[in-house]
C-alpha cells in the first residue's frame, strides 16, 4: 500500500464523481424542443434505481462467493445473513420509492412518454442478472412479445447472462450448502425417523382429543378428523424421496429431497447455536424473495393506473406481463414452503445428548 | 352545553378508558395451562386493526353522509378529499403492521394456531363493512367454504350489512354527483363531441409523423401504424353509448357512461379550479383501491409464510382466497381506467371563454 | 420539433447513460490495494442522495420561477403544490434511506474511513443550492471548523451560491405572493379588525365560563384565568404591528408582518374555495420543513452511532454540528408558528356575503 | 390441559373481545353537545398506542425475566434478540403513525382541544413503565410542572412504578450479563493488555504514516498529528479504571467498568461464534434508544406544528419539554458510545488458538 496517497486529499465531489453523474440526465422532450417537466422524474428515478441494482448485485455477487467455497465457513454464513439483510433493506427502499414516482399523473407522463418507445424497464440488465444470481431460470420467464427475455440485449450482455445462467446461482449453492449439512445422521439419531415418529403421536395425539372431546358435535369432529386425515397424507407424501423426485422433475419443487431434509432440520431446531445463523439465512432469503415480488406488484399496480389497459412503453403488454409476474416468479418457494412441514415445539422431544454437544458451543461443552 | 362539565377535569387514563381497553387481551392457550408468549401479539395487532378499520369505517361515513346531499356542497368535496386522505395514511400504517407480525416464525405461531379454531379473519365484522361502504357488491365475493360470506355473522349483524348493502355505497354515491356535474354542455360547447374531435387530430398528427418518418424501416412502420389503428378503436369503442351499455350488463364496468364521461372531463381539465378537488377526490379514491389491494396481497403473503399449503385458522383454503382476492377486487376499477382515455395536454386546445370562466373563480372573473 | 428524431429508437440503457453512470463507482480503498466491501455501499448511497438532491432543486426552482411571476397564475398555485407534495414524497424516501447505510456497522467502517479524509457531507453542493433556494440565510449556519460554510467550494461553486443567495429565495417569493392577498380589505372588511373582535369575544366567554363552574376548586380556577391572561397577552402582542417589526430586527420572525396577517386569513378561512391551494401550498413548505429537519436529526443520529464522541470524516466537529442542526434551521418557522393564532372555527362567524362571493367560484355566484 | 375447551369453538368477536373493545371510544364532544369529527381519531390513536405500549412491555418483561438468570442460558440471549427485534418493528409502526394523527390540522384539533384539560400524554402509565423498565433514572425525568412525574398518577399505580424502579432495570440486567463475560482473561490471553497494544502498533503506524508522506502540507500534516493526538490521549483516558470510576460518579456514563470492557470485546470479536448473538442484543437496544428517540422527536415535532407556542393540552410547557427530551433520555449511551473505542480489523490481530476454539463451535473444535 502506498502510503503517500493514502493520505492525498479528496474532495467530496470528485470521490462520488458528481460531475460525470450529475450530468447524465438528458430529457428527450428537451432535445426534441417540447420540455417536458416530470420527465426528468422519470430519468432520475430510474437511475437511482439501477444504481440499487448495482448495489444488490454487489452484495449477491459477494455472498454468491463465500458460498462458492468447498466448506462454507462459520464467519461467512454470518457474514452472508448481514449481506442479505442489507440487501433487504435496499428492497424497502425500491418499494417505498414507488410512491414517488406515482407523483408523476397519466396526463403528465403522456407530455413524453412517446418519445421513449421502445425503451422499457424490460431492458435492464442489472434487474436480469440479479433474477439470475438468485436462481430465475430462463424458462420459468415471460418472453418479450414471443421473444426470449434476453433479445433485448447487445451481444456482450448477452454473453454475460448466458456466463451468469450457466453458473451456480444462489439457489443452487444454498442448496449445495444445505446437502453437506452433517447432522442429519449421528451415532443413533437419524432425523427423518426421529421426525416421523414425531409427527405420527403429534397426529395421534390430536386425533383421540377430538374424538375424545364432549363438546363437540358428531358434525364437526367428523370435518375436524377429516382435516387430520388430509394432514397425515400430506405429512406422509412429503417424507416419500421417490415421490419428492417425480416433483422435481415436473418442477414442482427446485430444490434435492436432501436439501429439502436438511432446511426443516434447521428451521426446526433453529435455536441450536450452530444452526442460529443457518436459519438466519433460510429467512431472508424467503425475505428477499418476497421483497422482490411486492416490489413486481407495487410497479405493476402503478403501471396499470399510469397506462390504464394501454400498453408499456416498449410494446410489451404491459399489464398482463406485470400482474402475472407477481405470481410465478417466487424463486425461494420451497424455502417458503418448509413451513408447512413444522410441528409445535411441544410435540418435538429433546434432542439426544450427543447431538446437542455437536450443536452448540465447545465453551458449554467443556464447561458443563 | 353545560358549561360546567366543560371544565370538568379529565384524566388520559379515564378518557381513553383504559382499564377497559387494556383488560381485554386473554390468551386462550394460558387459559388451556400453556401460556404462549407470542399469543399476546396475535391478540394485540388484530385489536389494533379493528380499531382502525373504526376509524377508517368512521370516516367513510361521514364522506357518504357528505355525498348523499342532493347538491354536495362546494366545501363538502374538500372535507371528503381530506378525510379520503387520512384514509389513505392508515392504510399505510395497516401494511406496515405486517412486519410486526412477520417477526412471528411459523414454529411460534403452531404452538397456539390449533387453540384459535375456528376463528378467522373472516369475521371481521367492520372490514366486511368498510367493502360494502366502499362498494363491493357481494356477488363478487368469494364464498366461506362456499357459503355467502355472512354466514358467519350473528343475525344482528347480518342485519345491518343487508341494510348497508342497500344503501348507496361511495361508489355509488359518487357516480350520483358525478351524472350531476354541469359543465358538459355549455352554450355550443359539448365536451364529448369536443374529445372526439381532438382525439381524431390527435391520431392524424401521430400517423402522418410515422409515414413521413425516414429513419424508421418500413417493418418498424407498420407495426407503428397497426398500434396507432389499435389506438384508434380503442377509442371509438369506448366513446359509444350503446357499447358502455352493453359493458354494464356484463359487469365488465360498474358505473354509467354519464359518470365515464364526466370523470374523463374532470381528468382533462383538473387544473381549472373548479375542477381540482373533485379531481382529487377521484384520485384518492384509486389510491385507497390500491391500498386495499396491497394489503390484502401483503396479508396473503404473510399467511403464506406462515401457513406454507396448509389451510388458515377457520377451515378456509386460506392460500388460495388470498392469492385470487388481490386481483378481484376492484372496486374503483373504472376510475383507475380513465387514465386510457387521456390525451396529451398538447393536443388538447383551449377551453372556449365562456367555459374557462365557468370553471374558475369569481374573482378571477370580474378582474379579468 | 424535428419529425423524424421523435420516433427515432431509443435503449433503455442509453437513456438513462448507464454505461456512464454505472461506470462512476471507484472505491478508493480498492485503489489502494485493501478493497473493502462496504465502500461501495457508501459511494452509492451518496451518489443516490446527490440524484434526488438533483431531483429536488429541479422542482424548488421550477416552483421559485411560477412565483417570480407578477401575478401568481391560479394554476400555477396548483403546479407548486403538487411540486412541493412531490419533494415530500422524495424526502421519506431519503429518510427511509438512512436505515439501509445503518447496516454498516462502525467496524466495517473504520476499515475505508481514513482513506476518506477530508472528504465531507459538508462539501455538497446541491444541498446547500437546496437550503439557498428555500431560504436558509447564510448567518444562520454553522460554520465549517470555524469557516464560512462555503470554504469548501471552488471559485465556480462558490460564485453560483452566491448568485443564489442574491436572488429571492422560496421563502421571499411566497411572503411577496401573501402581501399581494387582495381579499383582507374589501368593502366595509377588515380582516384584522374582524379577528381581534372575534378573539376577544372567544376569551370573554372562555373566562365567563371558568369563573361560572362550580366544579372547580378555586385555586384551579385562578390557573386557569391566568393562563387564559397569558394567551390574551400573546394575541394583543402578536397583532401589533410595531412588535411585529421590533421582532424581525431581532430575527425572531422572518416574514412581513403583512405576509403573516394573510397567513393568518389563508389558514383560517381555507375551505373557501380560493384559498383552498394557497393554504395547501404553505402547509407542504411546513412539512418539507420538518422533514429535512427530520432527516438532519436521523443523519446525526447514525452518524453517532457509527462514530460515537470521535469526529466525522472531514475535520469537522460532527455530533456537535449535527446535534444542534436539527433545532435551527427552520426556514418556515413563521409558518408553523400560524398556528398559535388560530381561534375554534366556533368562534369564527360567517363571512360577509360580498366577501364569500370572492372567495368562491363564479358558478357557485351567478346560480346562487 | 383440559382437552375439551382446547376444540370448544371460539368466535374472532370474542376472541378479540370486540364488544368490548369498540365500545370504548366516548367522544367528549359528543357528550358535550358539540361533536367534533376529528376527537375519533384522537382517542382511536391513543389507544392504538396503548395497545401497542402494552405489547412492547410484554416483551420487555419477557426478556427481563429470562435475563434475571444466574447463567443466561445461549437459547435466552437468542430469543430476546428475536423479541428486542420485534421491539423494534413496532416502534416502527409508531413512528410511522404520526403521519395520522399529523391529517389533523390546528383547526380541526381546537374544535375539541379545550375538552381535553388537563388530560395529557404525561399521563401514561404503560409509556413510564416502558421507560423505567428499560432504565431510566427518575432523577433524570423531567418533571411535570415541577413535580416528580409520577404525581400524575393514583396510588396503585405509584407503587407499581416505585416496585419496577427498584427492580433491575434492563440496562442494569445486561450490565449484570455483562460483568460476567467469561472470556476476557483466558490463559496467558489478556484482553485489555491485548487491546491496548493494537491501540498503539495503530497509532504509531498512523503517525509514521503522516510523517513521511511528502504530498501533504507541513500545515496539514500538523493538524492531522494534533487530531491523532487527541485520539491517543482518548484511548488512552477511556482504559483507565479510575477515571471511568470518576465518570461514572458524575453521571457521565451508566455502566461499569467491567462491563464497558466486556461489551468493547464483544463489539471487536462479534464474527466469533459465541459472540455473535451477545453482539446482536447490544445492537438491538441501542436501536431501540434511537428509536424512543425518534419518536420523541417526532412526537415534538408533530405537536409544535399543532399548537405553535402555545401549551400542551395538560398544562405542560409541551414545546420545551419535547424539543429536550430527544436529546436527554439516552437510556444506552453507553453501548453507542463503544463505537468510539473500535479498532479497524486490519489493526487487531488473530486471537490466541485457545481462545478462538473457546469462541467457536464444538463441532469445529473435534473436528478441526
Amino acid at each position: 500500500m502506498s502510503q503517500d496517497s493514502r493520505y492525498s486529499s479528496i474532495h467530496y465531489n470528485s470521490y462520488l464523481q458528481l460531475d460525470r453523474v450529475l450530468s447524465s440526465q438528458e430529457l428527450r422532450s428537451e432535445s426534441l424542443g417540447a420540455p417536458a417537466h416530470d420527465e426528468m422524474l422519470f430519468i432520475i428515478i430510474h437511475q437511482v434505481y439501477e444504481l440499487w441494482f448495482k448495489q444488490i448485485n454487489h452484495e449477491l455477487r459477494s455472498v454468491a462467493a463465500l458460498f462458492s467455497e468447498q466448506r462454507v465457513n462459520e464467519k461467512s454464513v454470518g457474514v452472508a445473513v448481514a449481506r442479505l439483510g442489507r440487501v433487504s433493506e435496499i428492497f424497502k427502499v425500491l418499494i417505498q420509492q414507488i410512491t414517488v414516482l406515482e407523483t408523476m399523473t397519466p396526463l403528465d407522463f403522456l407530455d413524453f412518454r412517446n418519445y421513449l418507445f421502445p425503451a422499457s424497464g424490460f431492458q435492464s440488465f442489472q434487474f436480469r442478472e440479479m433474477e439470475v444470481m438468485l436462481g430465475l431460470k430462463a424458462d420459468r420467464r415471460h418472453t418479450y412479445n414471443d421473444k426470449p427475455y434476453n433479445v433485448v440485449f447487445d451481444k456482450e450482455k448477452k454473453e454475460k447472462l448466458d456466463q451468469l445462467e450457466h453458473s451456480r446461482s444462489l439457489l443452487e449453492l444454498v442448496e449445495d450448502w444445505l446437502e453437506r449439512t452433517p447432522f442429519l445422521e449421528l451415532g443413533d439419531f437419524h432425523f427423518l425417523k426421529y421426525y416421523r415418529a414425531a409427527v405420527k403421536r403429534m397426529l395421534d395425539r390430536e386425533s383421540e382429543a377430538i374424538r375424545n372431546t364432549d363438546i363437540l358435535s358428531d358434525e364437526y369432529k367428523a370435518m375436524r378428523l377429516k382435516m387430520l386425515g388430509d394432514t397425515e397424507s400430506y405429512f406422509a407424501g412429503i417424507m416419500d424421496e421417490k415421490k419428492h423426485e417425480a416433483m422435481l422433475a415436473q418442477r414442482k419443487v427446485t430444490i434435492s429431497y436432501k436439501a429439502t431434509v436438511a432446511a426443516l432440520f434447521i428451521h426446526l431446531y433453529r435455536d441450536e447455536p450452530i444452526l442460529h445463523l443457518p436459519y438466519q439465512l433460510l429467512s431472508r432469503l424467503v425475505e428477499i424473495d418476497d421483497q422482490v415480488t411486492t416490489w413486481r406488484y407495487r410497479h405493476a399496480q402503478m403501471v396499470m393506473r399510469m397506462l390504464g389497459k394501454k400498453v408499456g412503453t416498449g410494446g410489451s403488454s404491459g399489464h398482463e406481463y406485470l400482474a402475472n409476474t407477481a405470481m410465478r416468479h417466487h424463486i425461494f418457494a420451497d424455502f417458503h414452503n418448509v413451513s408447512t412441514l413444522l410441528i409445535p415445539r411441544s410435540d418435538l422431544p429433546e434432542l439426544p445428548e450427543e447431538l446437542k454437544r455437536n450443536l452448540g458451543f465447545y465453551f458449554t461443552a467443556v464447561n458443563a
